[in-house]
């Protein structure tokens, strides 16, 4: 089965993906941090239970100390899970087999379900994640209160305890330096937007990811919408900013630069192949380069170090995946 | 009729090309520097008349006069005349359609007569720069002492006054740092190493130039045997220096990115031009990238800048110019 990030959903050559994570905890155990060994295998197998009789659905369950280390780092390179909770030995893993579903068990809450999609699609992730959600809290009891909402472990999601975002590709809006601007706009509409890949003002590859700050005293659909809306309105400068910046001979020689690269080169770290594929991307969008964006999708998930090593089941030196990474990015385009 | 540099020779790959040139005076008139505008025309005439009427000879005559800016800038870039010359307005040049043969009439001397050939070729260089040097002594009173030999304005000339070199490219041995040893190598053996593109230790596109210094003393057979075997010595060298070059991976990833943006840029300057087609050229030789250095000699001299004015017919802008030689190039790879 196609990995959900493959695909090229809604807007999808700007709008990378749509993430929503909804953290619960069950109201018989405390959180996590205090949990015991016993206690958090409960909550693990009481999880498990619901989820691996569902009919219709490939829920995969892992016990995290089933993992090998590439593994685990692989997975949070394709933001499957956590950097913490790849670091983690106790908690289990519940995957579909397309990656779109994936929940954390016990890491800092009981349960981190998160639903990803292609393209900008938070309306059909929530619902994904809704249904989800009601399938655990028919058999399971949430914490929550009726004033406040869900009771997290971290008072920053208490409430909806709702985390949406959108993983957008902003290449030209962060070559005309606009970026630090947009970011002091948003924070004050309640979003926040950070580098997905870095820090700094140009992060690797020209990835931002933009979500919902507030969880407290709104609900969710007030959150969805006022993030699809602002998305939309970065998604129009982003594309009204790539057609001045293509308008300038040396920036499309650029695009055609990164292509030539990425084709020839013997040796690529994933750092320059982060940055040629956006100057490919963009030249893609704006009709310079004719190239499938899947294409690109996918090679930004399978080059990543960690990745690689999964793949090819040992521990790779840097060099070694330097030169796996471009012959497959070659052999893609 | 193909320009003879499109052409590659013997031990063409390294040997990018060979050039003898003599210089010869008529005895019966002052060097140039002392001659009258009347003079001058004679001395051109005189030429003119003898080389013109021979027949199975392609030689055409022009004053310098008659060339536009453009046109002279783009002799000099094909070494067809010394800069100097292009920016005289009295003199002639006498040039062979395929331009392997060219005689500049009233430079420093009367007459400067260069044969160029693709390869190394010396002996047959200088057997038609001879043939045409009889041909023009059957019929002038060359100035000529028994002791010394050949009288030239210009004391390193006397004896000989050949002057035979070839053009080198070097992009291992420069890479490996040893271009300077070589050069104090080769001059305590009467031979000289230069970068044929500017001034410095990595001269553009590493082609460098060796020719002969002593011209007194010594005989045309003897200056032309030692240049052929410290050339051979040269490209032996070249050629090991590459092959274990070309074992480190980064370096064959350098050749690839190299063809990539050749292959790709949408702008490119006659610089960038001559670094990157190095690194392709050295390619081609070690069997990494498959390439015609036939298709690499003819671009090194057709995007030289003012060789595109001249073409174009018109004084491009330095931006236009990179367009068109990237454009030029793409169509050629």
């Amino acid at each position: 089965m196609n990995k959900w990030y493959i695909e090229s959903g809604e807007q999808g050559d700007i709008v990378l993906s749509t993430r929503i994570r909804l953290a619960r905890n069950i109201d018989e155990y405390p959180f996590p941090a205090k949990l015991t060994a016993e206690g958090k295998t409960e909550v693990c197998e009481k999880v498990r239970n619901i989820l691996l009789t569902r009919k219709g659905w490939n829920f995969c369950y892992t016990p995290m100390d089933k993992f090998s280390k590439s593994q685990v780092i692989s997975l949070a390179e394709r933001h499957l899970i956590s950097p913490d909770f790849a670091m983690q030995k106790d908690g289990a893993l519940v995957l579909t087999d397309d990656e779109a579903i994936s929940i954390m068990l016990c890491e800092e809450d009981h349960i981190r379900l998160q639903v990803m999609m292609s393209g900008l699609a938070l309306k059909e992730a929530y619902s994904v994640a809704d249904t989800v959600d009601n399938m655990l809290s028919e058999e399971l009891n949430f914490a929550f209160d009726e004033r406040i909402g869900f009771l997290t472990r971290c008072p920053t999601n208490l409430g909806t305890a709702m985390r949406a975002s959108v993983m957008l590709h902003l290449p030209a809006l962060t070559r005309c330096g606009q970026m630090s601007k947009l970011a002091s706009t948003v924070s004050k509409l309640g979003l926040v937007i950070r580098g997905a890949h870095g820090e700094g003002s140009a992060p690797m590859g020209d990835i931002y990811q933009l979500s919902n700050q507030i969880t407290l005293g709104i609900s969710e659909q007030e959150a969805l919408d006022n993030l699809q809306s602002i998305t939309l309105q970065l998604v129009a400068q982003e594309r009204a900013a790539a057609k001045s910046l293509m308008e300038n001979a040396s920036e499309v020689d650029k695009v055609w630069r990164a292509m030539g690269i990425l084709k020839n080169a013997r040796l690529l770290s994933c750092d320059e192949f982060m940055s040629l594929s956006s100057l490919v991307r963009l030249g893609a969008r704006e009709n310079i380069i004719e190239i499938d964006l899947k294409t690109l999708n996918e090679l930004s998930y399978s080059v990543q170090p960690a990745t690689i090593n999964a793949v090819e089941g040992k521990d790779l030196t840097a060099a070694q995946r330097d030169e796996l990474r471009a012959t497959m990015v070659r052999n893609a385009l």
